[in-house]
Formats: structure tokens, sequence, C-alpha cells
């Protein structure tokens, strides 16, 4: 998939640093130290809704959450996976992949507008970034692009 | 599907009200007048993360999610909707869908514990689920079960 016409929403660039690109989605990890916290973004012009996708493009950004998912497993073994496609501030779709713990400042409320965002420092930013674009390399999504 | 040692947790039991049994998901109402809000719960035992079902049921769930959106735009026509399996208060696997405006109490925040909810007068709560009921039945899944 290779939408040309497709751009990241400015607010999802402010929020984010770019992790890496899959068949139909780029990952982006938000900028907020206080929980691993992955968005996928679609690269499909003018889409909002997840249901609106046709069904083949639903099951491959499904594949991609899981995949995502199991990349906030393996490096920082959470208690909960949460994933939500909310877009109520930023219509563009795009689905959040959060790594809870018990013992994170929300838990156990959603994350969204619980505490400030608490952004990383550049070199655990980095250190970060570096370890999900090895992880993401390393792990085939079970969903074929 | 049909696993005879899958019980609904008591928490949902308790917040919401029984909608339709889909091919593979309890369809609950959530008792909270504020937003039309849908939860769908997979019969399979033990199921807590979405990303561990195996993929054909991450299929059917999906397909039912995709079902339970258009019903509620359908009868509601929100400006947005709300997915998410977040679990984590009930970790059994349940999965929200929830009807979003512009015009809603917490809007542009999430729902959950925006503010308190807002059950249902009777009248209104049989009213919501007969039409909920009819428009379950009339409308096929993408995702034959």
């Amino acid at each position: 998939v290779s939408d040309a016409t497709w751009t990241l929403h400015p607010q999802l660039a402010a929020d984010t640093h770019p992790v890496a690109r899959l068949g139909l989605s780029d990952v982006l990890l938000m900028d907020n130290a206080a929980n691993p916290w992955l968005i996928l973004v679609p690269r499909i012009a003018g889409a909002i809704e997840l249901i609106d996708l046709d069904e083949a493009d639903q099951h491959r950004l499904l594949g991609e959450i899981a995949l995502a998912g199991r990349v906030l497993r393996r490096l920082h073994h959470p208690d909960k996976l949460n994933i939500a496609a909310l877009g109520n501030v930023v219509s563009q779709l795009h689905v959040h992949v959060i790594a809870r713990f018990t013992t994170d400042v929300a838990w156990p409320r959603p994350v969204w507008g619980a505490t400030p965002p608490r952004p990383y420092g550049a070199d655990d930013r980095l250190a970060h970034i570096e370890a999900y674009r090895l992880a993401f390399s390393d792990a085939a999504p079970r969903t074929a692009s």
C-alpha cells in the first residue's frame, strides 16, 4: 500500500517520533515516558473510521496492531495492553497500542489526559526507538502485506 | 463458537443490559445514557488480550465490532465512533464501541470515568435495546460466523 496523497496529521507528528514503516501503517512513538505507547497510522488518505476501511485493510491493520502489541510485550512485559481508536481530537485514523502497568501513574484509568505528558529525555527516546525498530524488523506480522 | 465454560464477568453484567448474541460475542448495552455505548464480549473462556485470540477469532471479532459500529451509526448518526479494548478494571476481554457527539458531556475526552454514569430510565432502556436488537438482526455481519 502506498497512498501518494496521504500525509501524517501535524498534531500526530508533533506528539510523536517516527519508529517504523509497516506494510499499511506508520508506527509512531508517543512522546510520553509515562507509558510505552505506540500509534499506528494507516497510510490511507482520508481514512477516519476503522470500520470504513475495506475488509482487507481492516485485517492488515489488525495484524499490525497485533504486531505492535507483541513488540510492546516483548520489550516491556506489561500487565495489560490497551488498544483504542478514538480520534476525537485528531480525526485522521490512528490506533493507540499502549503498555499498561498496575504501577503506572494513571492505572487503572485510561491514559488519555490522565496526567500531563512526560516527554522522553533525548537518550532515552533514542534508545526506545532503536529497540522498537529492531523488534519490528525482527518480527514478521501475521498478516502479510 | 460456543464455549461452555465461558461466563460473563459479574462486573460487566452489573454495568450493562444484554442486547444480542452474535456468532462470537455477546452484545451488551452500557447503562449510561450519556452515550450510546455497546460492549462486545467474545464467548471465549479465559480470553484477556485481543492479540492473543487466534487470527480467525480476531477477524470474527473485528467483523462484529464493525457491525456494532454500523448499528450505532444507523441509529444515532454520531460524529465519531470510539473503539477500545482496555480491560484495566475487568480483564475479561471486552471491546467498547461508543457513539460520540461533539455535544456529548465528555467530548473530546474519552468517556471512561469522565462523568458518573447516568443510567437509562426503564422505558428509554427498553426502547434502545429493542431498536438495537432489530438493527442487529437486520444487518448481516461482513464476517460470517
